[in-house]
């Protein structure tokens, strides 16, 4: 068969480019290895760990405790089976939706693992073997995790971000490996539920892509629900029960840190890195060389240095993020087909961080400001100081707007708190429009809602400048 | 003692008067008669019920029934006073916010009602009488429940607006009479409590401000959740029981209906306008003429025929919104001071309904481009088919997007559903700015996000515009 383009991969890059060329009339071809569609935006990584984190609020309650006159009874006795009960009902439903929406778009479907011969075909080898061509090709991959041999998973209880999955009951306490977002999502979900967690990194730099006072202040957090966060910290050695031993479920994991610490735990979660999934590409035959994380390097247009093959998604790295896929994808085809609707990925992109409380931002933080030599100022608004946040009872978080001291033009901004990766949006917007702090003065939010975070963080941003400090 | 400013009422016009005025160095006098500060967006209006319905979906479990492998249990039992409960810590932490504000910003504060010896002098009216003289003057009073002599209230069982907060009991059953915001707003609180609800309206017209396909929407749901809408009929009389009768705690309210039908109900609550709080101000006085609804004409300034004096807030009528109320305050103060921090009101107002679900929009509807005969189109997307709805378990819900068919500018955004008051502010901000359907699409939400309804209304919006209608 023959195809004006073949996409290998069905996360969120490759569902929305495959669509997308078939919604402009393309003849498309999608190979999937999976039973499942959807990649890890489904599957594994993003709407598990979102549910998940979901149910956990839910479960124990940590938002309402406390703020009305009676409790909804903490459910620490809830099974491993309620607490997944929703994220596999959501996985499952949305995989279907992903399959049914490439159906109803007509793109051809094919099941096994992909391998180039040449820069147009491409060999199938699952139930069936089979070649077929594609005048272009986007490889959506996503990634895998890494799993180093000092690491002895066993996948039951020394686990990595996607068999984390699996566990057939609830940890009594974890380790976790790792403070990249994959970690610290999950520390905080086992800590909402009440599990003890111990976060380890090897350095003490923690999301170093997101502004540093937020993170500080996100790090507090943890600290306060009883997360032990170990920074500076390598592994010398990790001791598992040995499974033949009848006694081993019982057994703990040592954890033997080169501090002299040793931790002493009943899971271990490997969450420190995850590389492309293009090892079974035999990209060599089309002359594409990975990077050491096995990603693929791709221009602004997502196209290799293949004129006819391009790369989306995790398997090309940074940021990973479903949302920035998907639009990877759409721009990819935007290119291979002139299809003239999106030419480039927006200039400025959100982060989202799913943890408890969330974190999101957007657009320039201060540690960039300084090493750019911008002449910058910020104003911060609290969530508790907001009649929204009253009523919801939020007690963390903050609202951070980051502005240049001349024009009041806003240039980031950074949440920390409830609902953060719904609000950073009209942020963005501000960004994007080269607001400035008199405009948002200018604006009429419904009251109450979180939103008014802008208004009262520009009004503290004039009180920082002016020196004259006061709320209006 | 003499000002630059008085303002009478310390609501949220008010105060957000007041305090810019001292913010700019200007000595400012506030009257209020009340012992709490606040006014009704504290008090009585918009804090409490806004806090009684979050109460309601906490303590009905209303959207997570089902969601969860487990049922936290539906608290029927739940007391009057659990329901109170956050409700009363919300208003009396933010009354004592205002004042603190007040005083904060050095202004000095009056306790008494107000009245008019002319266009500079007012005469307060409480423990101590005196008499202050101001420059200028705003008038913030706010508004009053209707009382109608042919509504037999006792504000025990037959309540209006402000009383319904001061009930000893719930209802087992109530009459709400008047489908405007305040009416739809406790007509699904109570019913999200699972108390029988009789909605009655004196024609078909509910919310006529809000995009009608919304409110037909909205109607269906409470419907859906039991709520009994009895539209265009009229209330013929209303016996009550006597209430010197030992007996009468549990005979029942009988309402006559122009239809026939008689309704037995526990409760009543007139929810069929309210006047604007000027009768006590002796404005005859300085010559101003109130109309009908007893509301002060004012100009774009908020001014008022006497120059010197403002009015604003739910005093000056449409929309006595507490969002809106504190611009309003803002922009007659920078008339006066001539401050130039913000000459207007916004140009694109949200209106905020607090029900449940909520009700948010901004911009054009299509009753009004039809009126206007504007080539428009829309796009829809429901809450149930975005990845976080499914999350949340939202199976109610949509935004729509109207936009110019020329052009593809987006004119109006109508949304139903939760979070709808957050998620409004995005829309507005499109609209402000012209963008158009590409200019959405083009756009990058976290995943998954509610934000993401905006993509999907938008390629719904194209799609309709095609004929070729298809997710992307």
């Amino acid at each position: 068969m023959k195809y004006e383009l073949i996409v290998i991969g069905s996360g969120p890059a490759g569902e929305k480019a495959a669509v997308k060329a078939a919604y402009f009339g393309h003849k498309v071809a999608l190979i999937e290895k999976e039973v499942q569609f959807g990649g890890a935006g489904v599957n594994t990584g993003t709407l598990p760990s979102k549910t998940l984190k979901e149910t956990a609020l839910f479960l124990s309650g940590k938002y309402d405790k406390g703020l009305y006159g009676i409790n909804r009874a903490i459910q620490r006795d809830a099974s491993l089976e309620d607490f997944m009960h929703r994220k596999n009902f959501v996985v499952s439903i949305e995989s279907e939706e992903v399959k049914k929406n490439l159906e109803l778009h007509h793109v051809d479907l094919y099941h096994g693992s992909a391998k180039f011969i040449d820069s147009r075909h491409i060999r199938i080898s699952g139930a069936k073997e089979e070649v077929i061509e594609g005048e272009n090709i986007i490889i959506a991959t996503g990634s895998y995790p890494v799993n180093p041999p000092e690491i002895p998973f066993d996948h039951l209880r020394i686990l990595d971000s996607d068999t984390i999955l699996n566990i057939h009951r609830f940890p009594k306490s974890i380790a976790v490996l790792g403070a990249g977002v994959i970690g610290v999502e999950y520390s905080t979900i086992f800590a909402t539920m009440g599990i003890q967690v111990f976060l380890i990194n090897r350095n003490d730099k923690v999301l170093t892509f997101i502004d540093q006072e937020v993170v500080k202040y996100f790090l507090e957090i943890m600290k306060k629900d009883k997360i032990d966060i170990l920074l500076n910290k390598k592994v010398l050695s990790i001791k598992a029960p040995d499974p033949t031993c009848s006694h081993s479920a019982e057994e703990l994991i040592d954890i033997k840190l080169d501090s002299g610490e040793v931790l002493h735990v009943d899971m271990l979660l490997y969450a420190a890195g995850r590389n492309g999934s293009t090892k079974e590409l035999d990209l060599h035959k089309v002359n594409i060389e990975v990077d050491k994380r096995e990603c693929i390097p791709v221009n602004s247009k997502y196209q290799t240095v293949v004129p006819n093959i391009y790369a989306v998604g995790d398997c090309i790295g940074f940021p990973a993020l479903a949302s920035t896929s998907m639009d990877q994808g759409r721009v990819a085809v935007a290119h291979i087909f002139g299809t003239k609707d999106l030419e480039n990925i927006a200039p400025v992109l959100p982060y989202g961080i799913y943890s408890v409380p969330e974190i999101s931002t957007a657009g320039m933080t201060e540690e960039e400001a300084k090493t750019k030599q911008i002449s910058y100022c910020k104003g911060i608004a609290k969530y508790k100081d907001m009649p929204r946040g009253m009523i919801m009872g939020a007690e963390e978080g903050f609202l951070k707007l980051l502005f240049t001291k001349d024009d009041l033009i806003i240039r980031g901004v950074h949440i920390v708190g409830p609902l953060a990766t719904e609000l950073v949006h009209h942020g963005l917007e501000l960004i994007e429009e080269e607001k400035t702090l008199m405009d948002v003065i200018g604006k009429v939010y419904n009251f109450p809602t979180y939103h008014d975070l802008y208004k009262y963080a520009a009004y503290d941003g004039l009180g920082n400048l002016s020196g004259h400090k006061i709320k209006l």
